[in-house]
């Protein structure tokens, strides 16, 4: 799985701003970056009269553009997603997937503190929390407090935490009805070979750098 | 792998229009539909200034937002996408796809003829043409004409082509390098139970309804 790391704060406390910065400082250093946003009131994508809002309103629960360079996708899904899935299905090629909000999800975060908002951290009992960026001096006992202007110290820390690990050579991600499961390295790697062996033989499948199977039972 | 349909035709002949009404019947009907639109000149979908724009505008090479109910992605691609593997990534859940366009793609073809912009078929040498809609009435020797105000003759047309099949207990969808390959029954089958007796003993996986696996080796 991809490294994640959530920003999370406060409505208005600038998680936007801040990850615009870090995901600018990131792609800059040369990483291919992924964000979810979790938007939990809901939002509107598409310019109304387009081709594709014209899709979705006529009723297609899926609407997908496809153009040069260029994929959307517009989809209706019965419950939530989680950050797991979200990133498994729709992230494949990212060195790191930043979200802006799940702050109840199990995922690193970096929460957003802006005095003009708030001073008292949201996540301050969360095991998750791994630094604050402020405008105010924070007083952190076990994690960096960086300045919330301080784009390029965040992406240091980012990259240092995330990013500077060796890549793993071989991974594999399970779902089970939309849940990623986490396997032990032992049923890993005898899912890896068993698969990999099996496909060899087949037409096309000699040089198997990404294998995707999907099984509805 | 869903059942595909691409209504094609000329610029300006109608398509969006057709697919709107036959997306609208089909929903009505029950089915779930999902649908690609192959936007060769490119297209915007986001607002300027939204938070998905400005992650984007930032560097993200995907944006994901997901809010209750709905799932937006926009996602930079080195090369284009075909049709199975937009459809086996983005549509997991339809009972068919239809596709706005991609007449040069090898997938049953709807083809869409408006006399104020041709009369003539654009594609009359292709074996995968299925059906043409006019407002003129068509010479078609092999395959039914249907006017192009007709969406309910259309839609049962698709219906009774693509959706009274019986639906398959299992399926089994590989990907190799973004490509989908076509397994035989015997190698399907093989696949399908190595795999499930697999998995069968790991946490959370007793209840298979859909298992995804992705590998990069």
């Amino acid at each position: 799985m991809i490294p994640i790391v959530s920003i999370v704060g406060k409505s208005g406390s600038g998680k936007t701003t801040l990850l615009e910065k870090v995901v600018a400082e990131l792609t800059g250093r040369g990483y291919k970056v992924g964000t979810i946003k979790h938007d939990v009131h809901g939002f509107e994508i598409d310019y109304e009269g387009k081709d594709s809002w014209r899709h979705k309103r006529a009723g297609a629960a899926t609407v997908v553009l496809s153009g040069p360079g260029k994929i959307a996708v517009v989809k209706d899904v019965a419950e939530e997603w989680d950050i797991a899935r979200l990133g498994l299905t729709f992230i494949d090629d990212a060195d790191i997937i930043i979200t802006e909000g799940y702050k109840k999800a199990g995922y690193p975060k970096i929460e957003v503190i802006r005095k003009a908002k708030s001073t008292k951290s949201i996540c301050r009992k969360d095991k998750n929390l791994i630094a604050v960026t402020s405008d105010i001096k924070f007083k952190c006992r076990d994690m960096p407090c960086i300045d919330i202007n301080d784009a390029k110290g965040i992406a240091n820390f980012i990259e240092k935490r995330f990013l500077q690990k060796q890549a793993y050579n071989e991974t594999v991600d399970l779902m089970v009805n939309g849940k990623h499961i986490t396997l032990k390295p032992f049923i890993e790697g005898m899912l890896v070979e068993t698969i990999k062996g099996m496909l060899k033989p087949l037409k096309g499948c000699s040089n198997q750098r990404n294998i995707e199977i999907r099984m509805k039972t």
